[in-house]
């Protein structure tokens, strides 16, 4: 470097200035290359802490919930699934109450275990099952409760890494008692009363929200749809996504579209022995293992995976799956995988690219 | 008329032209007062002549049909039960095929009574049963066969009137049989097996069509969602539109929005003793009375309605429902009513008008 | 026809219905056949007429508007230009003003000659030239003023068919003068100092409106407008619609949609020499020849048109434009044409077609 | 903390988890405190050193650009004017060239001084002067020259850091020469043939493209547009947004919206005198000082301002203009502004706030 450039350069520093040219190979790549790695972590693991947390970690206001987030190894100690998603697992001992909050922060729950909890979301208890997906777009007041003699354990699914980057985020503290006409546990919560029923829009609702108005979608219906795309695929008819891969996109029904601004919630079945190919697509995604057990490949790393286990996809990383059976799994059902990604963030601004064609050996 | 404004007149009529000033308390009244008339049609006349027509007049190639339609008296003649709106009862032996064919006309079907037909579109055999609702957006091919013992009668509604007043219909005949594999009536049809989940959309599907893809609205659900909405009532939960009604709008799963882009179908529920609060709307609605009785005002008549009635209301007419029992019936149950209207016309082209005032006095 | 037949025809007339069968032809044809003629109207007729209407017939209120409707010779004696659209000459004389009134129908001014007079909408006086397009979405109020020492004429378009047909018209008398502040004749409307300006949107308005909020298009931009895509052709760029053929849209600026929600309006110029390829769309227009002249072919007439003569073109008739000089016209410019049809409507219902094939031997 | 608590938060970090309960105050906050800097960079610094840099540092193929970026303060080093957007001045000297690439990065050129170059974006030579504005949608192919005698320099805006931070990035390089017919500086561009017509669309353009297809917004409309609202400020109509306020959005003349996906750009002229009502917005912008002089107010920070000078409003916090006369500068102008930020960002996900309540008092 010469003097002149040098002193070019400290002039920069002085002024607060940085040239594109040291630094364009990292801020304009020729795709992305993510910060953030792609990672594995185990139920088993999760589970075992989150019930150590549950004896000694109190649940109140202030800390707000018993949450404990994934912390991808490549962002910098920032409890950040994905540079856009935290992904955590919740855990709440018998009678115990999360206070009521709201957010801006686009939000879900998904349970991989257990059953008997509800959401209170703006005073619709909303009960929580196996399977189950509980869509809460941002700034609904909502609070837990566990009405049961078990723990639970479940995951939460939110758009703080986005927000919190971008820096959109509001909050604030709601009731610290939840009334007595709202502890009552629901078979259905009233929104699913007005929105749960296929193609029928209730009259009475005039106003539009953000997210769905739909606060629960029950797993017997996303198990349903799921075997009924395999069963068109087994008649000879289209329905599946590709051979012994059926899905399933959790949508708003007042608009068709995702159940949430920010984040995308889909449901994937892939049938024993089938291996589905390999896709890449701007943006991350979280998956959970639902049940069953396979291999997954994502970029250069493969796991296998069962029950319950959490893996990131970074941007424009591939991804593929294999359902099999486990090591100590005999079972002869399919691999059943949750989703859920930023997608809505890179379709709204245009800049969605998702690419199905092979890239063995493409860098 | 003096002599030079009689040869004006006469000028103006040389030249094919006409001027404004004599026209237009006609043309632009202050609002609309429509050429349709308040009607009512008894089902157990249109049954009747249904019935004798299936003995009389083959159904096949070139007639295309055996649908009779509702022609309001003060449209000049036409089988128009609106300016925009057909509606027919469609009339099918045991074992007859209506043959196949397609037009740009958005069409449906409502089942009032009778169970086993089904009609097939684009190769997809939708079975049908009493209260189930069927759209069928433009240029889809189908036909319809009654795989039973008995005969069946169902509503047909399109656009027909619309489209021809417009003149957008485009018509093509499609093949004389249709094949075995598409004569098996299944318990769902496969378009149902993809998009009948609530808040759930297959990710295998990924074109778009101008209507709903849901080929079937099943009684089931729309019972299920109008009791729900009675039950919210009941807890003291928003819900209906109004004490003791009901109603849901029947919508494209992939969108939200209304299920075919010309015609809104609706179904209300009117619990006995209730009485709806009189509205008027631009354009114009025809209902059929699915179970019940009760007492509905339509402007200045008033009529006694019971299971199988069909009635209009032209644009800007008030509209009034009683539920109540009947003359010959004895049941405690709500009155049903199905009902499907020109709305989305007027709403995509922003020129759609509701009012919930009261207009007793009103002109 | 045998007695049984017979009978079940008189049970279906005393029960005002009509089948399907014996209409189907009419009712669903294989592409549309317009109720509408192709026609032409001279400009030296329709002026004469409009001029001695000027010695004859006073304006106010009442009549509201001097203004004489082209009635289709096809469409049974009703002012209507085509099954949706109303085109009428308007003529106003030094000093009169046509009086304020609203309307739901959506209405626009064309300027085929003169200049001077003004329309004031909602308060904001809009001056009127010679090439002037002036859209004037529903509702809004609006009056005409003549502030020069001739008589002036120009072309209004309107849905008022439409809106009749399909019954959703409302009307209002407004103020019986327009005050002094309105009076004053403006360069520019204050709706062209928010929204003339290319690609730039007033901050301080917050509010939207059905149809566009810029109440003058003025010739030298559309005649810019024409020259460039023309200039871009001689270059070898692309611009035209096809060699010869310029051509805009009138557009919202808010949206970059049509001007109006029922009509489209667009100036195409055709280069000396230039024929147009033949295009056939569902739905109906009135093209008004503003310079030059040429021969056009609508399905199977062709007409010598010249400055000012208006012409029918029916649904899916085709369409071909053929620049030449006239006979008593030496000049060696192009053909343009003002031209307005309801596509709007067709494609917001989806049930728009476009045939740029050629179609000499189709029926 | 208590040995348990130690081996569970050592359990966590094992397993790479983080509680929400130690973060939460960091990553939910009641609002947006913002990681960014409120801060001002001086135009004579800036334009000082890239004259320095034009003499020291080449531009071609692999720098890509001689672009020096604002690096904020508060954002780790890296040269981002703030957590979404990039702003840098450019600098050319007389007959160079940036090579042409393209990126899937949105982005703009403002020229505050100088012109003559002109930017080849698609082919299409647009040609750059004082007060232009130029945006350019994602994966156009574009590159810089200057046909002139004298160097110049504009400023940059881009959404690197946005798409940084979510990876949705890609890149290519175009050809090393651009050809002989691209390099003649024209008056127009041809996009500004096409479409730099006030509400007209040229009918020979057929497809949509993600962002603007008008490439260049003048200075002589943008400078009238803001003329005339004041004149009709003047004049007691409404227009501005608030007294002695003008301002005007670039938006897409195709859609009426933004003029980018990811960025907005606007322009503000504030009269002698007149000072702004504070304002505070999520998401973050830059101003540029384009004329005369004032001060402004960000948060608790307060600058006089003079052309040419850069500053940062960080999301959330309030920002106040004041127009006065500068220590060195007697005209009697107004102060104008140009200002882009990622509000379309936050609207398309539906997590925007704009706040105009006096928040003097609020934390």
């Amino acid at each position: 470097m010469t003097p002149a450039l040098e002193a070019l350069y400290r002039g920069f520093e002085d002024e607060l200035l940085i040239p594109l040219w040291t630094e364009i190979g990292d801020l304009m790549p020729a795709h992305p290359r993510s910060k953030a790695a792609a990672h594995l972590w185990r139920w088993q693991s999760l589970r075992r802490l989150a019930e150590q947390a549950g004896e000694i970690v109190p649940v109140g206001r202030g800390g707000e919930r018993r949450a404990i987030a994934l912390a991808n190894p490549s962002l910098g100690g920032k409890p950040f699934a994905t540079p856009t998603l935290w992904a955590a697992i919740q855990y709440l001992l018998p009678g115990e109450d999360a206070p009521e909050h709201r957010h801006t922060q686009h939000a879900f729950r998904f349970v991989v275990e257990g059953s008997g909890v509800w959401t209170v979301v703006g005073g619709d208890a909303v009960p929580m099952n196996r399977g189950d997906f509980l869509p809460q777009a941002g700034w609904n007041w909502h609070a837990h409760h566990n009405a049961t003699d078990e723990p639970m354990a479940w995951i939460d699914g939110l758009d703080i890494p986005f927000q919190w980057t971008n820096e959109a985020q509001f909050f604030e503290f709601g009731r610290d008692e939840i009334s007595g006409a709202e502890r009552i546990t629901p078979e259905r919560a009233r929104s699913e009363q007005l929105w749960g029923h296929p193609g029928l829009r209730p009259l009475g609702v005039t106003h539009s929200t953000p997210g769905s108005p739909l606060l629960s979608y029950k797993w017997e219906h996303t198990d349903r749809a799921l075997s009924d795309q395999l069963d068109l695929e087994r008649q000879g008819y289209a329905g599946t996504v590709e051979p012994g891969h059926a899905a399933v996109r959790f949508v708003d029904p007042s608009t068709g579209g995702d159940v949430l601004p920010t984040i995308r919630a889909e449901f994937h079945r892939v049938t024993r022995g089938s291996v589905t190919a390999p896709v890449r697509e701007t943006g991350s995604s979280v998956y959970q293992v639902f049940d069953g057990s396979g291999r997954v490949t994502v970029g250069d790393l493969t796991w296998s995976v069962t029950r319950g286990d959490l893996f990131v996809v970074p941007s424009w990383q591939p991804l593929s799956i294999v359902s099999e059976a486990g090591d100590t799994d005999s079972d002869s059902g399919a691999l059943d995988l949750f989703r859920f990604s930023d997608a809505p963030i890179f379709e709204a601004l245009r800049i969605h690219r998702t690419d199905h064609s092979d890239h063995t050996d493409k860098d």
